[in-house]
């Protein structure tokens, strides 16, 4: 029986590498019972050092009521680890014929209708839920690493998922303090690999070329965008290039310059349905609140994040 | 005659909308007398309620010693503008034979052997300078928005600038308290806005076909790789996926899937050269730091950002 999401209280991880022990210690620290499985003789003993690491941060982070590390058990099979599920999540090598045989185990193992999701970053849940018996109830929780720190989960099921196991998913991760994105589609990359596979991209081609070195790239980012963008999606930090006038002035004014050669990218044709989807996705992001709303917004977070990474600029001592 | 960067206290604007007001109110705050200039019959009034908006922003900052705003001076012509100047920045409008009259002009006006430089996003030095008399001293200093928050600065000379001109005005907006990408050759979009360029266009795709929208491309940056980018850039967040083999090991298990179509971008070949730039690279960014620092300095720089913006989970308070 599936409980609700807000009932679920006993997670089992299966697979304890760096992704899935990030998941056992970010569900600890979330005050759930969890139970874990790795096939690998010296796991147990890899998986507590990884929780123990993680520990310090996470009280820092503040843990939730209840919540102890010594609420991790190791199972000693696959069916031992699965018997008392209520939610079960799949973090095992990337490697589809591995990841098929070992979802259709899961199902085979877990109670009726606990959902099971997968980890992967790379394989659509429709090639990989052929061999389940119940391939209604897996699909992708694709979580950012590490797990316990970086709050966002992209969930989608397959072609064979059904709705109820990707809401009940959504909004069991939300109850367990992730920030998800439910996925209507299966798509490579998700959303936000997509994103930074293509800045990565341009990075490998611009280091290829000698146009810019890896700590030049890095730096461009950490001291230029990437303040930003730890609070302000690249959407509405361009907005507020447009002043005023918003994403519609931003699109106008720059729209032409997508032609130019910036990167190895094309860009695509911004004919009326995608500037409209832009300026409209931006004005139901903004959420009522003006331009200079957001630039305040923009500029205290970029205050505070100089501030808690330790770069407020200092006095200048260097000059009378 | 051209002071040292370090005895450098007058700075002239030309230009005074948002990037020009910017600079104004980052030279005040850093403690510089500031003359501006600007052609519109309404600029005065209206950069003046820039700094002032921008001023309780840079009092959170930190202010050098002797900051004020009325060391700002907006001078009735170009020439008088520049008469005393010890650097002038140049942010007019994006249009190149604007900015090369202009830039001209400034040379015409400035002391001898001052450096001008050009806030430009699009145009190379070498197709500016054309126009000067002594073009040697004409470089592109590229801030991003807001200039007096964001601390990146590119600095790139044209095909007659002088490398002396280039090494001092990299050195003075240090003093100036920014940071400094000294470019050794024109590219269009210069680093951080190819980047972001190329992850920009990999959005717009994907909302132009339906497959995510402006919400769930700006959420899954700010709640995942967001978070990291603000304090480490793309290429060392790379390396820790590599666990403790670094970056070398990330390009060994990675390195193949950048033939999969995660973007429309494509890759380029990894070949011997770039597999040692990107692993040389990451191993002089991390500057002797272990993996496991670095995993720990990324830990505590996540917390710290969700801390500065609001969002450590709370107690699970809807769960017993």
């Amino acid at each position: 029986m599936r409980p609700t999401p807000e009932d679920a209280t006993r997670v089992t991880c299966v697979g304890a590498g760096v992704i899935g022990g990030g998941w056992v210690a970010h569900f600890l620290a979330r005050g759930y019972d969890v139970t874990a499985w790795d096939p690998a003789p010296d796991a147990e003993e890899k998986l507590r050092r990884l929780v123990d690491a993680a520990w310090p941060a996470l009280i820092r982070l503040g843990l939730a009521d209840g919540a102890a590390r010594d609420r991790l058990t190791v199972a000693p099979t696959l069916e031992d680890a699965c018997a008392q599920a209520h939610f079960v999540q799949e973090s095992a090598p990337e490697k589809l014929e591995l990841k098929r045989d070992l979802l259709a185990r899961l199902d085979a193992a877990a109670p009726e209708g606990v959902v099971i999701a997968s980890s992967t970053s790379g394989y659509p849940m429709t090639e990989m839920q052929t061999g389940a018996e119940n391939p209604g109830r897996l699909l992708v929780g694709h979580p950012f690493n590490p797990p316990y720190l970086i709050p966002l989960v992209e969930v989608v099921g397959g072609e064979r998922t059904e709705a109820d196991a990707v809401a009940w998913a959504s909004r069991f991760y939300e109850v367990a303090g992730k920030s998800v994105i439910t996925m209507d589609r299966e798509l490579p990359g998700f959303i936000a690999n997509r994103l930074q596979e293509a800045l990565w991209r341009e990075a490998l081609h611009m280091v290829a070329n000698g146009e810019a070195t890896v700590e030049e790239i890095d730096d461009s980012i950490t001291e230029g965008p990437g303040l930003r963008w730890a609070f302000m999606g690249p959407c509405l930090t361009f907005a507020l290039a447009g002043g005023e006038g918003g994403m519609a002035h931003m699109l106008d004014h720059f729209g032409p310059s997508l032609k130019s050669p910036w990167t190895r990218l094309e860009a695509p044709e911004l004919d009326r349905a995608l500037y409209d989807g832009m300026v409209e996705g931006c004005e139901r992001a903004a959420n009522g609140r003006s331009i200079a709303d957001l630039v305040a917004e923009r500029d205290q977070g970029v205050i505070d994040i100089l501030r808690a990474t330790g770069r407020l600029p200092g006095r200048r001592e260097e000059r009378k």
